[in-house]
């Protein structure tokens, strides 16, 4: 096991009528700006009920954040949040609206441009408190420390993280989820599946409990997922997507553990060009990128193949393949295509995703730091 | 899945050498109380390394918290604090010295006579801040917000909680654990599985995550408890026990989940009336505990034998009794005797200990609150 640090504060807030002990959760007194995305949480009655829920506070709204939320939107977001003397953000939604949320939470009271937050990793010293009531479980940021936020302009999707900006609460009810389209579930289930893979199948650690949580969170997005889309309203089968959706991104599974995120980075590249959905970029680089590090991921992928798939006939290659094509089959399933081809995006768009990596200094990624980009270009024309 | 609040604000400094991050965690300039047990400490050198890592605070030592720690000599401690103006505290050692750390630290600001915190489960209003350095992996004290406290006089083991007992830091390195006494090293292995069991073997909650967390916990020991005790100096086997106990009961595997807890406070009536180790009770009393409620744990007790014993041969009663079995040769085969008879205790000695539980309170245990004296005298005479 490597060594680590681990450190999550975010209270949990679980189950059906948790959005009764909201108010409890922020400082009496406290300057409330209510972030969120499109009229979901409009339509579905959450944003009335959290207004309902926190009727002793000054309430203040910001919508508009977008599903990769952007630098542009969320700066009109500071400016507001600035001019009011905001001092608690509560965002409402999926992991756009948090992450969206957190680049709010830093910016407010950094001084000087805060695109250098994202573009040179500059220091976060103070943010403003937040929390969040989560309506779509697949990212985890309702209980972790980083965002990724896209600038419209160049195209950059871009990553940070600080120890300021973990929720302070995150409320989770599994009911706000029925509503979701089908999409949305079925990218939650993908997502939150590669969350997984990109901290367990690397090389082996020995870290025994860290691989048996990430194959007991896999199993469960593996039984659950499919559930989901057939039966929308069960209550069981979203709360343990919704709480495995949490743990797969909380810190936990990743502690001691060599991590990759290769297939993230590329994936981010997809969406910054060509607006895949996120969910969606990973579907379609995961089994490729296994396919090109089968060799550095060996050992892993034999132990993924027979405890997540249950594969143990046939010769290792035949296992790893096995184990590789379940995983696509996993996703096909749940509606998300694996190709490139299948959004419509030809080989003659991989000289620009490759220059794209570049250009963000993605030319050693993967948990050995050398995913090339002579490798990432196999990886997207595999996935051709 | 039961509703939860999940909260847990440890910072886990994990690793050989953690202990040079130290400083880095306590605030500037305070008087820090180092608490600790018996000599270990000082003999394996932990106590020095801890002094010269603090070398720019004031230190004031505390020495002689005892394995099931006592009011009366944690008040001295408490004495020691108040008069010393101490303002944090550090505890070096296993889970005694950590729980009696977190009564020290809840007594120093209480009003009143402190013992109210555990008789009458008086509000903790405020608590002196703390850190531990574990040596001992068991109990799962570094990472959560709870104690077990004994008091001679009227032979009590009582528990508190509170949310300003968490640990802010605990420092886990495994090489630290190398020179424990082999006893010490199984009865750690043995207290964190009956942690996990009393928080999975209860009945089914569709709490896929908890269950698969406490499945993969289960076999971590199962795998690494044994080679703790052949080569005690495998760095990778310690790590992995070291980081399973604290996992077993930092409040994960039990958020959303039934809990039992049955076992253990049958066993602090056997420790507190003849002296076993906290251990050796929960080894001796489990077996006959699952014996005497296989009909409430039937699901369970199915499910753990296969998924944790891989017992899938025989008709259902079969199977749970080969998982009880396989439960009681697993203590044994760790050298920690599973039938009070080993101890020394004959039948005699029951109705004392069940006279101990009707004092306590103790007359409705378990995850359905209806163990009673009754079945506790069963469970008795079944470990006899």
């Amino acid at each position: 096991m490597q060594n680590f640090s681990f450190h999550n504060p975010t209270r949990i807030l679980f189950g059906q009528g948790q959005l009764a002990n909201l108010a409890a959760e922020i400082p009496a007194g406290a300057r409330i700006l209510i972030t969120y995305g499109g009229g979901s949480v409009v339509k579905t009655g959450t944003l009335d009920e959290v207004k309902t829920a926190l009727k002793d506070f000054t309430l203040l709204e910001f919508s508009g954040i977008e599903p990769n939320p952007t630098y542009e939107t969320l700066m009109q977001a500071v400016e507001l949040a600035r001019r009011e003397r905001i001092d608690f953000l509560l965002a409402v939604g999926g992991g756009s609206v948090i992450d969206g949320t957190k680049f709010i939470a830093a910016a407010i009271p950094f001084e000087g441009d805060p695109w250098r937050i994202l573009s040179e990793h500059a220091a976060v010293v103070s943010a403003i408190p937040f929390g969040a009531v989560l309506t779509l479980p697949a990212t985890g940021s309702e209980m972790n420390n980083f965002a990724v936020i896209t600038r419209r302009e160049g195209n950059d999707k871009l990553a940070f993280a600080s120890p300021l900006i973990f929720p302070r609460f995150s409320v989770l009810d599994p009911t706000r989820t029925y509503t979701l389209p089908p999409r949305q579930v079925a990218n939650g289930v993908v997502d939150a599946f590669v969350h997984i893979v990109e901290q367990y199948l690397t090389y082996p650690a020995d870290a025994k409990v860290q691989d048996r949580f990430a194959e007991g969170l896999l199993l469960t997005l593996i039984e659950e997922g499919p559930k989901a889309l057939q039966t929308p309203q069960d209550y069981a089968v979203r709360a343990n997507l919704m709480w495995t959706a949490t743990l797969a991104l909380n810190g936990l599974i990743g502690a001691g553990v060599p991590q990759d995120w290769a297939t993230h980075m590329l994936g981010h590249e997809l969406t910054a060009l060509h607006g895949l959905d996120h969910a969606q970029t990973l579907a379609v680089v995961l089994p490729a990128m296994l396919q090109v590090r089968r060799t550095q991921k060996r050992a892993k992928l034999l132990q993924y193949a027979e405890r997540v798939w249950g594969v143990r006939d046939g010769d290792e290659d035949m296992r790893i393949d096995a184990a590789i094509q379940r995983t696509r089959e996993f996703f096909e399933a749940l509606q998300v295509p694996t190709r490139l081809s299948d959004y419509g995006i030809g080989t003659e768009a991989i000289p620009a995703l490759v220059a794209q990596l570049e250009r963000h200094g993605m030319v050693a990624l993967g948990e050995h730091q050398n995913v090339d980009l002579v490798e990432s270009r196999q990886v997207f024309e595999l996935a051709a």
